[in-house]
This record gives C-alpha cells, sequence and structure tokens, in this order.
C-alpha cells in the first residue's frame, strides 16, 4: 500500500509497505480517506525522537472500516471512524480509572518504538489495537474533514480546559495561538466562557484567534499580565491554557492566572524542570495541571459538538493535498507556511 | 412614592405608598429603574396567592443604590444593581451551603405575608435586606435591560440546567416556550449543549424558540417522545427541563429523557402529587432535580455571561412601558398578548 | 457439572448440568469457589421474573479462572477473580458513558431471558461474557469470602450512596435494615458520615444496624420523621437512602429528607408508580435518584477499601453451606432466618 | 485584659492590654476559654514575619460570645463559639466564589500589619470583625477542646485533602507527621481512604502516626518512593499531601505520586521556586495543588465530624497550660518538646 514513510530527519516520501493484518481478535483495519499531518510529527521530522527509517507516520485519520477481528462486536466494515491519536486497552488499572492516556498498554500510531510500535496513519491502512476502544463511528451527517479533529488537536485543546475544570462563565486565557491554541479558543467560547484572550508573538495567528471571537494579545507589544488583569476588572483570567509548551509560558501562565484560579499546561517541552514560583504560588492559591491529551474521555462529547456544528475546526485548514504530496505538506507546515495540512489518502 | 398596588383579584393601580427607610445596619434601598412583570406575578394578580390589598408588587429590578446602612462595606450610593428575586441572609446553615433559595430568613419581594412579608419592587424605592447578599454590581458595559434578567428568570433557567447536571454536548429538552423556558434555551446553546429541542403547543412560541436556535416540537401535532428520540439517535434527551409546571408534563419529561438521563423542573405547580413511574425508573435510571430557583448561585456567572454578550435575554422584551402603564402591561401579559413587559420606573 | 437448579415455584435442587465452554474471544470461564444466595435470587425463587425450570441460578461469585478466550489480555487461568452481578459490554454509548448497568449488551447472570439469558453463579463453572469488563482481580491479600460482597450489595449500597452525592460530613438515613441496607450503613460509616440512621420495623436487624454503629429508629414504635429530626437538629438527613423499595418507604424518605437533601433509591419494586410530592417538593428543593447498581463504576474503589480492611461485610454472614445443601439455605433465607448464605462450590 | 504579647524575637510575655470594643455592626466580641500555640506561631516568634513589640499573638480559640454589634443576626451573648484563623468578608468576589482564604478584606489574627492588622487570639477577648461569617456556634455536646481545631490545623489538612480531590478508597502519603500532617492522617481515614502512609524522619512522630493508623515511612531509613510504590501495587499513592514545605519535600511529591496522581501542597515555606519536573509529569499526568487553608468552606462538615468523634483531634494534645505560662508553652513547643500547647484563657 502507500504511505507516507520517514527516511532520515527532514526527509520523509511516498512509498510503498507492506499492508497491515489483523493480529489480534479485537483489531481493525481502517481504509484512510484522510490524515493530518500534526505539530507533533515536525518533532519526528526533526529526529528528535528517535523512529527507524522506512516507518510510516501520522496519527491524525478518518476512514471507514476495512476488517474487523472476530472479538468485535461494535463495527463492521464500512462504519466511517475515526479515532484518538494515542491506543488504549481499556481495562487495565488506568484505563478503568478514565485515564486512557496513561494506559498501561498504550501507544501513539506512527511515534516508534518509544511508544508502542505502532504504524502511522499516514497511509491507506491502518492497524487499530483494541479497536472497541480506540475507534468511534461518525454520528450520523458528521462531514469526514470535520471528524478528524476530534482524534487530536481539537480533544487535546477541550481536554486541556476540563483539566483546567473550566467553568461557564470563566473567563479564560489560552497561551500560544498555534493550531491547538485556536481549537482552545473556539471550545471555550462553545463550553461558555465569557471572554477568551489569545496570547502570542506572531501577528497573523492573533488575527485568526480574533476572527474565531478571541481578545488578541500581542506578547511583544504589550505586557500581556497587564493587559490580561485589564479585561478581567484587574483580577487576571479564571482559566489559562498553556499551548506552547516550556519554561517562560509556564511561568507566564503562572503569573498571569488569578488568584485561586487555574492553570492548565497542554503544551510539550522536554525542558527537565521550571522553576514554579512557590511562595507567591502558596499566597496566590493555584490549581496546576500539567498532561497530555486523554482523547477518549471527551471524544463522545466532541463529536457530539461537530456534528451540530457548535465546534467547526476545518476552518483551520489550509491546505489539502494529495497523498503523493505529503513530502511538500511536510515542508509547507515546518516553515509555518501552513496552518494545518490534510492528506488526501483515499480521493 | 409610586408604586404598583394590588387591588384585589386581577386589578392592579399605580399609586402613591410611603417610601421604605433604612431598618438595619445591612439594608439598602435601591432607586429603581426598570421592573419586571414576571409569570409568577399572575399568580397574586389571579389571587392564587394571599396579598393584602394595598401591598406593592413585583420582583424583577435593576437600578441604582440610594442609601446604605452603616454595616455595609461593598455598596455606596449610585451604584448600579441588581438583585435575585428571592431574598438571603447569607449566614444560616442553608446559605452556607449554598442553598440560598431555602434561607431560614428568606423571603420574595412583594410576595406578602408567607414570603418574608418584603414590599414589592414595582415601585420607585425597594428595601432590600442584607444587601451585601442580594445584590450585585453590574460588571462595567453591561446595560441594564440586560441585566435585569439576572434577577429571575434567566438564573432559573440556568440553575434549572445546572441541578440537572448539564453536561458540553448534552442534548436538551425543554419543555414549555415561555419565558422560562426561552431562557433555557438561550443558556443550553451558550453553554455548549449539542442540540436543544423545545415542546410546547403554541405555534408562535415555537417560532421564537426556533429563532434562538432551538428545534421546535408541537406537542400536538406530533408524539414529542418519538420525535425526541428520533433527534437522538433513538435514545432520548440527555437531559430534560420541565418549565411548564404540573403532572402531565413531568409525565412527559420523564418518559421522554433517555435511560440514565437526568430530569430538572422548574415549573411551579400546587398539585400535592404527581404519579411517579416507579417501576420504569427503576429499570431507567433517572437523576431528578425539583426545586425553585436558587439565583444567587449562578447570578456571578451569569452577569459574566450578559456583560461579554454570551447571553442577550433581552431578545424576549415585547413591552417597554412607563410605570403608569403597569396595569395595562399586567393585562397584556395576562393574556399572553405580551411576552415580557418591563415597566420604566424611573425615565 | 454440579448447580443449583431452578425447578420451579420454590423449588430449587442441586444437580448435573452441561459445564460453559469459551463461546467468544472475549469469554472467561471462572470455576467458582463461592457463590452467595441474594434477595433478588428469591424474586426468580417466588416465580415473579419467568425462568425456564433447569436453568442454574445466582450472581453472587468469587473463584478463579479455568480458561480465557483468545482476546482478552489482562486474565490467566488461576487468577482470582470476582465480578458484577450485571455483565456489560464495555463499549456501547452506555458503557462509554460509565453507565454500565444500562448496557446495551447486558444481562444477569441466572436470571433468564429477560436479562440475557445468562446461566448462573451457584455452579462449579460460569462464563463470563466480555471478561476483561466484567472480572476483577483480587487485591493481595484479600480473602475470597470478603471479597464476594463486591459484585453485588456492598457496591449497591455504596453506589446508592454516591447517586445520592454523599459528601463527608452528612447525616445519613437508611430506610431498611436488610443486607443492602447493612451494607450502607457500613459504607455511609467508612466514606465520613457523621451520623447514620438506619429506619425498619424489625428489632433484631436494628440491633445488628446498630452493631454497625448507626442509630436504629423503629418505624413502629416512634414516629421516624420526627425522630430523623431530633437528631439532625430539626433538619432531617441530608441524604436518605431508600433501600426497600415501594410507594411507602419512598414516601418516608421524601418527607424525611431535609430541605435542599438527597433522596437515593436502590430497593427494587414493581408498582408502576408512586405518589411523589409535587408541591411541598418544588419548595423543599429535592435531587432524587432512583436506578439499579451500577456495579462496575464502583467496584475499584470498593476492592480496595475491602483489602485494606476499612469494611468487612462478611460481618454479615450467617451461614455457609456446602453447595449440595443450597435447597436448605434457599428455604432459610426466604424464611428470614438466615441474614446472607454463602454457598461453598469448591471445598 | 490579660494576653500574650510579642515582645521581640523569641520572647513573649503575658502583660495587661487595652480590651477591644466592638468597631462596626458586624463586630463580635469573644470571651476566649482556650487558646492554641499553632506552628505558624513560630513564624512570628523568630522574627521571620514583622510584628511590632506589644503585638497580642495567637490565631486558634474557642470561646462565648461577650457583645454583638447590632447588625448581626445569629449570635447572642454566652454562644460557645469557635472560628477560621483567618477572617473573610463573605461578600467579597473571592468569598462569592468560596475562596474566603482569599479574601479582599481578609487578614489573620495577631499575625502583624501585612495580614490585617487584627489582635490575637491568645488573650482574655477578642474582636471578630464580620463575625456572621466568622464564627460558628459548637453543634451540641461537642467540647471546646475538640471543637478549637476546627478553626486552624485540622480543617487545613481536611481542605489540603479536598483540594487534593481526594476520593474514597484513595491510598494517601503524607509528607510530614507535624500536627498538620497528623490531622491529615486522621481525616483521610476518616474519609475512606484505603491506606495512608507518613513519610518523616522522627521516630517520635512516627509513631504517633502509626497510632492513628498510617503506615510509618522513615524517609532516612529506606527509600520513601520505593517504599510507597510497594505499599501501592507498584504505582504509587493516588494523592500526596504536602504538609511540610519547601523544594525538597515537594519534589519528594511529586516524584512519589503515581502517573495521573494528584498533589495537594499545604506546607509553608518562603522559597521563591522551586524545580518543577516539566517533562516527567508532562508523561505524568500530573494535578497539582498549592495555596493556604481555605477553613470557611470545610468548617461545618468538619464541626460535624468533631461533634460525632468520628474525628478525635485533641489525642494530639501534649500540654495544656494556664494562659500565664504561655512563655514556657512557646518554648516547649519551639524545642519540639511539645506536639500540640492549649491555653487555658478562662479556667
Amino acid at each position: 500500500m502507500r504511505a507516507v514513510v520517514f527516511q532520515g530527519k527532514e526527509q520523509v516520501a511516498v512509498g510503498e509497505v507492506p499492508p497491515p493484518s489483523i493480529q489480534h481478535p479485537l483489531d481493525a483495519l481502517v481504509r484512510v480517506h484522510l490524515a493530518g499531518i500534526c505539530g507533533s510529527d515536525l518533532h519526528l521530522y526533526h529526529g528528535k525522537i528517535p523512529l527507524p527509517p522506512g516507518s510510516v507516520l501520522g496519527h491524525e485519520f478518518v476512514g471507514q472500516v476495512e476488517a474487523v477481528g472476530e472479538g468485535l462486536v461494535d463495527l463492521k466494515p464500512s462504519d466511517w471512524v475515526v479515532g484518538p491519536f494515542h491506543v488504549a486497552c481499556g481495562t487495565c488499572r488506568y484505563c478503568r480509572r478514565g485515564q486512557f492516556n496513561l494506559c498501561e498498554r498504550g501507544g501513539v500510531y506512527g511515534y516508534g518504538p518509544m511508544f508502542g510500535n505502532l504504524q502511522g496513519a499516514q497511509a491507506e491502512l491502518l492497524r487499530v489495537p483494541f479497536a472497541q476502544v480506540n475507534l468511534r463511528k461518525l454520528p450520523p451527517g458528521l462531514a469526514p474533514e470535520r471528524a478528524l479533529f476530534a482524534g487530536d488537536i481539537l480533544s487535546t485543546a477541550y481536554g486541556g480546559l476540563l483539566n483546567g475544570r473550566f467553568q461557564p462563565g470563566d473567563r479564560v486565557a489560552v497561551i500560544g495561538a498555534g493550531p491547538v491554541g485556536l481549537m482552545a479558543v473556539e471550545a471555550a467560547l462553545a463550553l461558555g466562557a465569557s471572554k477568551v484572550m489569545v496570547i502570542d508573538k506572531v501577528e497573523e495567528r492573533l488575527r485568526r484567534a480574533e476572527a474565531l471571537g478571541a481578545i488578541p494579545i500581542h506578547a511583544e507589544r504589550e505586557n500581556p499580565v497587564r493587559r490580561a488583569r485589564a479585561e478581567t476588572e484587574d483580577e487576571g483570567p479564571d482559566l489559562v491554557l498553556e499551548a506552547v509548551g516550556g519554561p517562560a509560558t509556564l511561568a507566564l501562565a503562572l503569573e498571569m492566572v488569578r488568584p485561586g484560579g487555574r492553570v492548565s499546561a497542554v503544551g510539550v517541552d522536554n525542558a527537565p524542570t521550571f522553576p514554579f514560583p512557590l511562595a507567591s504560588a502558596l499566597v496566590k492559591d493555584i490549581s496546576f495541571h500539567i498532561g497530555l491529551a486523554n482523547v477518549h474521555r471527551h471524544i463522545d462529547s466532541v463529536l457530539n459538538l461537530l456534528a451540530s456544528g457548535k465546534l467547526q475546526p476545518e476552518r483551520i485548514v489550509s491546505h489539502r493535498l494529495p497523498l503523493e504530496e505529503a513530502p511538500q505538506g511536510y515542508a509547507l507546515f515546518d516553515r509555518k507556511e501552513a496552518l494545518k495540512v490534510l492528506l488526501e489518502v483515499r480521493r
């Protein structure tokens, strides 16, 4: 089958690879229609995460069931499906607690040997283990292009808000107007935020956030802490979603949030530590959550909101390319000339 | 001062009454600008709740502080304020639990001797007891006409949804498209309902609900249970808000809700009992909440959402009349020729 | 294999039946060591629920895995296991919401064709479908006799308290001091109830509840509503758990609970309706939950509390009988001469 | 009146000071019967927090109302009362959210000009502002010695657990077996922890924790992380309560907690920052709360549990001294020769 193959640092190609097959009674094969290129694919692209050459990339997908193992009772061939980018078994002690992102048998598609050694989704066929847990049928009427977002960045943002114990009426600040940050803007407004501010340094991203309904704050042209306070009757946001990653933006989030407020960090960074403001946080009273996405927990609600049009994440798609042009897609996205690239695997 | 005075069954007049004064260190006097006529005022109007002739009516208001008792630290003359229709002391065991609607020293403005014997709000001046608890300053930029709704019907609907443990993504059915029902439509959509259905028998009300974003279901032209199931992949709504009151609509709510769903009843009725479907509810697994509004609990979030324009309840105002025309306002509203009447007390 | 077989109304026998086998990749076979006789088995015993003669009875069990289907990854032969009395698939829309008691593929062991047509657990071998969802390994050191209670009546009581949104410090009333009621007493005290009252009419049951730490209230010798108020500073309990079933005790629960309180009904009854006190509940503000047990949701916490000895439900066991004496066990239990009967299937 | 007076670093005396008076309609005067010496009093004792010589110390008290301002409706002379160590107005935006510890008009008794400039409680009379918010009547039958703990260290520990979203069945680790840590042990067990571990370096404190039901872990004689994992089926605690303060124990807490677990920090320290383990926490998924006690939020539940004997914090009292011996009490406590000192102000 055709697939996007990692060849080495900053080198991807579209080539022929052996197709996957059912290996376990709970496996399903999915015929991928659309696959996304995600910001986290760039970590692999840049060689920051070890990946053997020849590996298939990608973890965002939507498609149709091609074949099912004999243990599956919910799925049948031709069903339209989407799935979380991370895999969970559904039955280990973490899954039973609803913490699917910590599954003892988990992994990420196309993320190499450190993440479960699963083939990637930028391919004609994808093997999905524990498919009763890791696939969802599309609600009636939901367009595949929109549904794709439920499997990763939209659910990441949505879950980040809920990990920050979002409440209707909250005044929310989102740090970073990249794809995840824009998803957070859309989700916060859909869930009843009274105000959403977005902090970034790139004018164009801020304009996009503004178009979605956020108040743009340019972090270099004004003091974002002071501005956020001015927007909140001199308090600071109730909830800050950190969607960049790294010590500087975490420090900004903890400084910006109001006393008694909440900070939820979903931005990825590999700095071993950051200086948490101990004495001031003690007085200020802070709830802080940090962790990777737990997509399974939120995907059903997100799909409902997508089906009804309350969330329209496909508005950020800047490019739809045929699978064969995946190398160009990676290059465009890496140069930040594309906001969101979808690959048309089956046309 | 001028005030709307109850004279007897279906007789109201605008007349001169003695103005209130500060009686306790926590009292405030409010100069009323706008007062609403509420559906529950009609119970008094029709003589269903005992009220001595000469009593001042009304419990929806927005205005400015005129004078404050010496125990108050937050309020000062000329502050724009709105307050819940029911009064709470803030410190009894119920208030400490956040159950302000059950306050041991509570009452309702203009609702007579059974409800705390408080003067009504359709008057030039209103005495507000425990004013530190029972008044809120308007957020900057919030129009008085919009703010008024936070004190009663909007917060009633909002609280009804939360008592039904509303979750983002919920498919909500609202029974009754009167003023409270319309508020519930608006609130549910603002908080991230994926779908809102409204059941009523009056075509015009259904059209208004539809204009707010709801799916209208005419209870006499189609089977509302069947239709609601059809709209929810054959399940039934996750949450049903009953905003009419009485055995028939409660039975409908409990029949309509999906297994494992929630019913929240805010409609007022004085039937002593209704037949709760015991055996079927046991199998179905139902959460049921019934109670009057707890406005204090929700008013701050509601004011935030009003200030940011996420809620625009003033869209249902059909009539703004000078105080002197209150008798006509009552008559119009009673004949259902008005959807919402506001009285301009100070012009 | 040997099993307890229903022969007709009030007739059970121990006889030879064909052993079950693995029919699906997610099936497991369990070699039962102990099986309980449950109050709900008496409905079948009395012929109130249709059950074909020759059916194997029972749904409370603890034992060891005998064999596993090829789709199972967590379980292996000889593992000690316990499971909920009701079966869930783990992946339908209800299971995904955590509402396992409403599973679209659910059933109850030994409860006949209306409940999934599953063989009963009072047998040497039990087939468990979707075993990754419907079995739990025993924590280290947990005695089988204690663990058995996690699968039914203890988790029923525990879940009933949580459905009534139990809070630490709550003053709880339990209506009915049968096995489920006694479990509720133990669970409420373990979770930090400040006071637990138990209402019953049988002196001996009240003595047992008292021995567990409850305040006994004899419903015929004193007015239980008045007494409950006297025990709660003239308020009424914060939470009432109804563990009898039927209109009379539900009415008592709703009358007894304090304003703003919560009633959770787990008692089973087949009355089609009961008169819910509409007008008084509106003023009182009531949260009411009614439904059958959702054991899967609570079983892991319950097993932790059992393993640490914080819960010791085996204290209510009055009889341990060899499997062959099951007929005597049923008769004793039916005559209320036994509080809890365990059958020793494997000795 | 007689009072404990700060005279300078490590110098306290009992002397005569002017008695307080009612200054505002919401003030009450309390005749103190018992006052506690708290660990946080030692910060003042050692001169780490600026306090003018001549100031009255202390913030733990129980006593009887002596006089009330005219705005108070709940309290009357001779009522037995206890109150939080920190004062709140009850009506600012933080108090309305239930975040009384962040009150815009707040302060701490006897903590000097940086904390509201309120006189201390180790005195015959104490002025309590906003007394309707800052005093609670003792439930019937509750001994003053036990009630005193509700106002500070017990509610601090209890609230710390709830800030760590304590769930029944949790396996809890408490870092530090000082007075707050011991309170946390008692509270966690009362609320249904399945296991409580305590980490300290002082053998005697560990013995006390063990006597309360905890598993003692000596941080210098074994590896506490490894031991905690061994006690939790190789996971780590679900919830870690940090009750020491400072970078080392916070690092230990974050390392020890299981993936997906929660850390709640109540220990006080003035280090400006500590190194938060960013990369590992991202993978591990951590909820972290840090803040000072919010006593008002929990005191009613705590008083219920004290009145019923479910909590018996007075077991840690090592010394009851007459007021005149306060200087010895401070010295004993400072040398860690006393675990908890109560001063008998009125005998």
